[in-house]
């Protein structure tokens, strides 16, 4: 039975994969008038006085809403609120699973962006952070750039940020192995969706050499009359040579090919074409843009899919974890720039330099030190780049 | 140490009174890939084919949102929604000790009638039901009325349907006591907000003879160009002799007073005006519209309070979390009014008549045969009403 299939057995058996869980028992009028009337009257005042002490009297400090919008659920498309909701689920058990995390699932049925950013704006009192999830680009741009400016705790699309902090920690450790530096190196995303335009953002920060980016068509062109708003930014940043053609051209002489689009659109003879010592990231899941034993069979040195069956698996998990934790333990406002940075880091430094191989470039997704490790980095970086309201670690 | 200090430190110490727990473990690779991708995508593609399927395949049967806009937390008023979470997560502990039934709170930041009815329903897919809680009259009135339009599955404000719920519950078990019938009765309730005028209707659903509704300034008036439209409503099917006066006018010959107003309203010598043998649910909080012992010696014969240190307490949860414990186990599209008068005899039911007596007209807040009997009386009126989606009793 294939794994599709032997998943909807277990779904049915689960009935759910959360439940919600009381942290005390009301078992007789002492604990009632404790934990609510009469005596909650007084946290309740407590709050109204200050709100910031609704993280301390609730249990909005350790909460993370993970909100979707049904549009763009893993490769299947827009299949409505109420179907994304396995997903929203599953990511919510890692959060709790990997970092401690309680995070609660909500589906919207819109894909009005005035209307996400209201309703999510609304709702922001309830929680300590906001994980957008699976909202196709490109309207997660605008949702997330809007919450973000609205709320006063982090709002994160995760399909954007996390993917870009895994791929900048594999190419932290891909370039120490090939001896390359990231300043120098040419790298070509192929995919202009919200990962590839968050993957090409990151690296720029991180101060990447040069970047193409390409979709469907080739070469990202600012010219274009159908690119978005988000892609023709972008543009301004990325190409400086000013590289025209298909993906074939951009890739002749790369350092590194970064796919998230779609299955076997890399040719074995793309790879031929790199840059000596060519790092392939090929992430279309579950086909990957070139199989990975082709990839290095072409010359490509280090090769990593999203898939857990190869080597080197570019996988959220080992981000979004951590990355919550270290905002809520010191209540940030924001999950900036630093602090993705300081994750990318802290991810790769869990390969040692005696254990990085090309096989070998990412920690495991169940490595339990992952979680931890990143939120203590992201916590400093929160504190040091001043979005922390607790300026000490936990 | 009082208990509202007590509670504050109590809620320092429980860091929030809900966590949110997965019901698996994801130990490994194989656990990770039937949790979540790739094998997640099989249940989301059964419910994009067959959106009814969420019931089965994500926590949404046994899900209930709590709901508030902080707008009417207690009598505390409008604190805001950060405030209202210590209620909410009080009100969620008790929706799973009681039934089982996993409820998570949601505060709205804005008391905005069309704002809170539209963020309602993007979420409603979420959920398979929607708690209403503290949200001020007589907004409250019409943002449930459009909610039970929108939504396909149920909505409840708690603080009249559930308050009406128990009152009826008590009331049908005073009438045996005293010996009189509820069509013959002469009801005077007093105050005329969400709660007040959610128990005239439920009392007039059940066939109590006359009802008269009393506020601040006396019987309701339906020529007073103060009232609001829900009030003006209910004035068209309350007061049919046309009493005019205060509420010690109301009151005069009178079976029932019920009282969910202000501390200390109703005299000795109101309740003295009385017919004989009359019925008190004095429910104003903390301190009731006439002290029970006193209301006895002025010849009560039964009284009620809101108090857990008075006989005959009249709590809501006695009501809710059997209420939507029965909806949900037959799916149900809304808690209709004959299942809130199935719950009313439910509860009412689990005092004997051997048990009757003028300090025992309900059970215990803490009696748990109550959830289940509630449960199972309500699924049989949404079955037998036509709004369950599962036509057995689980």
């Amino acid at each position: 039975m294939d794994i599709g299939q032997r998943s909807l057995e277990k779904h049915y058996e689960w009935r759910g994969k959360l439940e919600i869980t009381p942290r005390l028992h009301v078992a007789g009028r002492e604990e009632l008038s404790l934990a609510y009337t009469p005596g909650v009257a007084q946290p309740c005042l407590a709050i109204a006085a200050d709100p910031s002490q609704s993280f301390a009297l609730t249990r909005r400090h350790n909460l993370v809403a993970v909100i979707t919008d049904g549009s763009a659920v893993l490769g299947l498309g827009d299949i409505g609120p109420e179907a994304g909701m396995p997903v929203m689920e599953g990511k919510c058990v890692l959060f709790k699973e990997f970092a401690g995390v309680d995070a609660f699932p909500l589906c919207l049925k819109t894909h009005d962006v005035d209307e996400l950013v209201r309703a999510i704006y609304l709702l922001s009192g309830s929680f300590g952070g906001i994980n957008l999830e699976d909202i196709a680009a490109p309207r997660c741009f605008e949702v997330e750039r809007r919450l973000k400016a609205l709320c006063d705790i982090p709002v994160f699309h995760d399909d954007q940020h996390g993917t870009a902090v895994v791929v900048a920690a594999a190419l932290i450790n891909a370039f120490k192995l090939v001896g390359k530096r990231m300043e120098e190196a040419v790298c070509v995303i192929n995919g202009a969706g919200s990962a590839g335009i968050a993957i090409a953002r990151h690296l720029l920060l991180m101060g990447v050499g040069e970047l193409i980016l390409c979709d469907i068509d080739g070469v990202l062109n600012p010219a274009d009359p159908h690119i978005n708003q988000a892609q023709r930014e972008i543009c301004q940043l990325t190409n400086r040579r000013g590289v025209q053609g298909k993906l074939a051209d951009a890739l002749r002489g790369a350092d590194v090919f970064v796919g998230v689009s779609a299955p076997n659109v890399v040719s074995p003879e793309m790879v031929a074409s790199m840059a000596r010592d060519a790092i392939v990231l090929a992430m279309a899941n579950p086909t990957p843009e070139i199989n990975p034993a082709l990839a290095l069979k072409s010359g490509a040195k280090v090769v990593g899919t999203g898939r857990s069956d190869f080597d080197n698996q570019i996988n959220n998990v080992l981000a979004f974890p951590g990355i919550f934790r270290g905002a809520l333990d010191v209540r940030a406002r924001d999950i900036n720039d630093a602090m993705k940075t300081a994750a990318s880091q802290a991810i790769a430094s869990l390969v040692s330099e005696e254990e990085l191989r090309p096989g070998y470039i990412l920690p495991q997704a169940f490595d339990r030190r992952v979680g931890p490790t990143v939120a203590r980095a992201v916590a400093q970086a929160a504190i040091d780049s001043g979005v922390a309201r607790i300026p000490v670690l936990p």
